[in-house]
């Protein structure tokens, strides 16, 4: 059994009854989790060792023998032949202990001017921005794959759904733009958190600041901050960062909770506008024609995952006093795996959108059904014979009404009951009633018509 | 590094561009977190094999070599002998699989009348109440802790707070008695919630039951139903004990935090009630008289992380359609982490209370500043002088403010004093007004009077 | 405008530059919303009175005029003449104060052995076990509705969906059912939460019990609880209750959630099972065949407020010291509005239920494409011909793969087809390919066939 | 009583068994909150009709009868003399009807080539742009109250707390500076969310964009956005602000609850560090001494509903296909009650800090107590003696247990004692340990130094 199928039996038949100090450790070591910042914490010492040198602090050969050292265990670890040890605690300590193991005195140099406080915050810091980074990356791949899509979808046609009821018919390329907008929001909304917290917390010591004649422009610089954090107190407690990435993460999850439910709506047979590529689906041994629509609904599921791990990290900083209190050991485990669970989705979303299998004919069909283009007739009246639109609106109430009596479509009516309705519906309003000619007018700023998404997707082609 | 660190950035460098399939295979496959289930899997099929022999449906002989091969698939995971596969997605599969291979053609026959549907729902069914009875045995032995702490502190006086400003003076003992009933709230909760969950799933097959003889009364009798569920879609979508877990550990959760919260303020030198045993506490190697009370503010960080479940798995199944959807697959990974957090902080919680040591005299005089006794007064005005109570607190009040004036405590006010206030205010008054007089006066049924205390200490101990 | 619209503006342009008493009138006075208690407030003063009374704490002429005072009170709160004030901060005060307008002196004395701490405690407790006992009557009143509908479609046949896909025939009054079971499951939490509340937190006071010879059990009985609360602390900090009913509704919230969206699902032209009732679906003005389901998409979409209020509850409690904190004061306003959400939702699911349009013959022919009877020809071979279940499964898939290429059902496959697959599949095995055939034969306890449907409504109405 | 309170009860004896159309009218009509958006609305309908007369699409008379019309219907509203109607639903059909009823035919011709869809949505994004406006005005006054109280106390002395356990001192404006800190980020996320959502919804018009043509730029400008949405289908169904505004909202709401908290605590008798103005406390009429931090808990507990609304708001969201769908009619009560919060809860925090009194004398007391000095005993080794940190550190560790055993602080063991511990230790690092000593010499860019702080108090004073 895995050690965490284990951990609930050993809880209860093991220390829960044999004593605290196991139960302690458990509660209480962080390195199971944290080792996953190992090249962070490695990354954050060398420029820590080499701004002490350089501002006389240790030695330029103290400083040679460190750098050699965090080499070495960072080989260790990525090779698998690092021993990580429950007491050592945290993967900080596993580190600076083989350190002195390996190099001897200069090892214990090594934290002057800094604390654990400030190490920590530091590393995930730093590990959040390679994620943020990530993020607008695969956001970034999965906007290409929709523009794409548009692209060959631009000038077909289905029914634009308000309510789940067909409202009016657009175009299928345009449909998918929508995600992009919202994807394009939800790269801003990384590409801010990014800015925002990108200063260094290195140097703030334990909480107060040190006295030593720390360079907190130099590491800052050398790992890539913008600058130092300017309050040492809210450089150690500031977990603004990892808040930032779940509330992006959220909204983002939510976004793509929206299309997976398209997705999964319209691969059944009673929508049977896409197919899922068999990649993405699972079949039934039993009934082989059954593509169960797996990766959308994990997809869409996963959403809950995203924004528990939100409210998680809300709940916990919630009322707590400064400085560092231990609650805060809780706000790695939450973000790791909203990381993981986001950019799986973004790339299963992804891959989901570029192998489906279209039916712009089914969409097609479905476009027209539902008196649909009642609007384009109501906008005539007022474009063409200048009747007011709630009025304009009244005829076109009526003449839907008269096609569903008679069962036909409202570009089967025949001119004498079009007539009949309202003298001003004259011949050439059957030349807004197709589904093609109702999309092919809305050409204003942002509208469906095949022009305008042609338009749109030249734009995201150029800016991505 | 671990299978977890490495996966983000395979995800990237990795199959993010290889192509899909090995990204199905990480978005579906459960068998990493699901074969947590193994031994409730194999006990639902050992109860299958032996209903279907019993009816009939398959032979004596069939079922022996199934059940035979069951047992050795038990040694061999509880051995660490088990190949686990991920291509077989989960543990029914990975199980079944190793049962054909091992026994042949009646693995084969072990399916019949069943889908996994409802194996899965009958699975973790059985596990989520097993969690359910330690929850509940876990809850009691916090309770016995706080009981046994309440009857050495029964008479030990403490300010009684709201606002955290001191109001009344109660005994340890009393308050302590209060985390105990919510504790018996919480185990009625967890208690009801297994009453509730205690009908067998197995036999609703994939979801509209089966047409073989089986008998759903003899699988939910072995496996410690009550009965088999009603209705056999229900059987396979609900979901609602792993809501009703998440519910009821929340709310515990919330209570060990209220618990945890007041062991932070009371182990600080400005309380000073308590101070936490070193094994739940770390020390700072450069500040070795400090003691960080780590373990308790783990339990109330992890608050968040219950909290964070529940509300994972409520946004998971909103708004999904009957019966199985993938996204339901969502319902272990958190059930698990919040059954392990449970268990792990209710054990720290009952060691901390065990092994803390308590200042009865830094309680005592802190029970005595704030004029916590000006209640008393008044009671005793309207008890022996039969004055209306709003009357008799205006008269309080003003004893309180000419003892602020003279910067004593109300007891400490000359009998001249009192009379100049009120003519009524006699030199009887002074026996209520000390804080032992004080809570021993408070004989209400539920009352903080240390004779109350210990009644209440011999229920409990009757009861638990 | 409404006091509410207008707050923002009055915040910013008044009171934000003109000083902090409004400000802490603002943020402090409950009456606004607590007044709603005044029912439970004079009741519960009702019992406390006649106890004081009986004990010998107040005379027997103070409590008579004290509880006529008490009902002028409630006739003019009822028929809109009593005044509120702001000043008066919160219900208790308001009520008390008009009392002793009304009575003088006897109105002084109410308060004698109480606090507000267990006076609101106590009125919120009584206001709850309402909304537990309507919660309870409400989800019956929708369960019958529901075991109505099923009885009327026991034998339509529809297709059971997994993953949005049909996997097997299922009759329509058996996927009904499916919710009453999940309905009855809240019923009982809302029934073990009013079981658990059930204890008068009257006489605990402020928080340490009281000195006057009170008799909580005579209280309790008169208020209809069960006992007085065991721990006056508890007793006032206790909001346990609020969490019962908020967490009761989340889950139930999800339920109606579930339900609403498969109405918004079928009431899709391309679904079509139902039509939803002119008075819960909006019109379009324009197109006047279009019926939107709006009470379904806000039964669904409301679920998000209710779960909201768990949460915020949750997040406010978390982390409060013993006893009673100011923060407490949010108990109310998110469970007024749960409740009020929770009613109108189960109102309108059960209105909806009632009054919409089922097409049987829609579902029948969804029920039947897609090979749905697959599994039957499986079992079939299984149970007639004694074959092991894992190879029936594959002979079906060979079946249906020939049944796709011939582009028919797999009824509609001719014995020779058959005969080609597998030797054993002979003519006999078209009696179990029709989806009535295969509904009729899932006898199974719990199962889809009609019989079994009717045997369940008949017992859920000798229940309800 | 208020119509609210009275609901439940209607809902159980009224409607709910007198028929379904009243009941569609509570759930469905939103006029009772969104008439906030009155002159939202007002607006964009002026900037509506201005562009359509500027497009050719209505003559410059009907708009110029069209903005007197709204004009006056903003006056009846804003004077209370608008009939609002619960049948007209909303507030965008409560104004058209009154504009015909005033106007005639010209207001018939004001819905031309826009829809309620994109109305609303511009509606509620001006609403929240003035929102997050005020919200950056508001963070800006509590950061200005805090830098001069910062200012006020640069030098003072207070405990540095980690795990709420003194570990050095700091400068009590250092500790106020670092809640300006996270106002700053909180301010920026307002700003971001500003910039994102300052696009035009309107002419998106249903969902499709319309064939009147529209000037789309003109409105956008006249309505003060910097653009028109690029995508029709995105502008309507697009809520991303209201989760923007909420996920800030969450943000900075646990922000202050953290310094609700640390109030709440200092306001203590046991810390003593402040006494909160009586303006934002409630006294006890029996204990007129007392203050209980009244407003500071409110703010602790009003993270909660605040937290509550965002989950709400992703809850609701989840799932839902595009495009409007009836269940985004829950975006508006939550906003508006957690705008309403947050301005509220800065503001009672701005005037707690401006009220509230600083015992400076306290926490300089408490800042000593502990051997807080004992980093810097460790630093001053290493700094002047070339130590190792690690060996410093354990030097140190020992100077503090001799001092612990002699029951003083580390600045009171003789020089003997000292030498004895490591000959290292001269006379001369009595220097650095005293408090103030201490924080003088954290001197590193964002220390604790009085320096640094004045430093910061000077940045943030030209910044703000």
């Amino acid at each position: 059994m895995s050690e965490k199928a284990g951990s609930g039996r050993d809880l209860w038949g093991g220390h829960f009854s044999s004593g605290p100090a196991p139960l302690m450790e458990q509660i209480n070591a962080s390195i199971g989790f944290d080792k996953r910042l190992y090249a962070q914490d490695i990354r954050g010492s060398i420029a820590h060792a080499r701004m002490l040198a350089h501002s006389g602090i240790i030695s330029e050969e103290d400083c040679d023998a460190i750098l050699m050292g965090l080499e070495t265990i960072q080989d260790e670890i990525e090779q698998g032949k690092f021993a990580f040890s429950t007491e050592l605690e945290d993967i900080h300590l596993n580190i600076e202990s083989r350190l002195t193991d390996l190099i001897g005195e200069p090892g214990r140099r090594l934290h002057t001017g800094r604390s654990r406080n400030d190490q920590v915050a530091t590393d995930l810091r730093l590990w959040t921005r390679d994620a943020l980074d990530r993020a607008v990356m695969l956001i970034e791949s999965v906007m290409r794959a929709l523009v794409e899509r548009a692209d060959r979808h631009a000038a077909d046609v289905m029914p634009g759904f308000t309510h789940l009821q067909a409202a009016q018919p657009v175009t299928f390329g345009h449909h998918l733009l929508a995600y992009v907008e919202m994807l394009a929001r939800d790269r801003s909304r990384f590409a801010d958190a990014r800015k925002r917290m990108n200063v260094s917390p290195l140097g703030a010591a334990a909480l107060a600041g040190t006295s030593f004649p720390v360079d907190r422009s130099m590491t800052a610089e050398e790992l890539g901050f913008d600058a130092p954090c300017d309050n040492s107190i809210d450089a150690v407690s500031d977990r603004d960062f990892v808040l930032d990435y779940l509330a992006g993460a959220s909204i983002l999850a939510v976004h793509l909770s929206r299309l997976a439910e398209e997705l999964v709506l319209w691969s059944t047979p009673q929508f049977g506008f896409v197919r899922m590529s068999e990649d993405f689906t699972s079949g039934s041994s039993i009934m082989p024609q059954k593509r169960n629509p797996d990766a959308a609904e994990l997809v869409r599921g996963k959403s809950g995952r995203v924004i528990g791990h939100l409210q998680a990290m809300l709940v916990t900083l919630k009322g707590l006093p400064m400085t560092y209190s231990k609650d805060m050991q809780e706000d790695k485990e939450g973000l790791f795996d909203a990381v993981d669970t986001v950019e799986l989705c973004l790339a299963a979303s992804r891959e989901m959108i570029r192998s489906m299998q279209v039916f712009p004919e089914r969409m097609e069909a479905a476009a027209g059904v539902g008196f649909t283009t009642a609007t384009d007739l109501a906008d005539w009246l007022v474009r063409v014979k200048g009747a007011p639109f709630r009025e304009a609106h009244s005829v076109s109430a009526r003449a839907v009404k008269r096609a569903e009596e008679r069962g036909c479509g409202l570009e089967d009516l025949s001119p004498d009951d079009l007539a009949a309705i309202d003298g001003r519906l004259e011949a050439a309003v059957f030349e807004v009633l197709g589904v093609h000619r109702s999309v092919a007018s809305r050409m204003s700023h942002g509208g469906t018509a095949p022009e305008r998404v042609r338009e749109q997707v030249a734009r995201w082609r150029s800016v991505l």
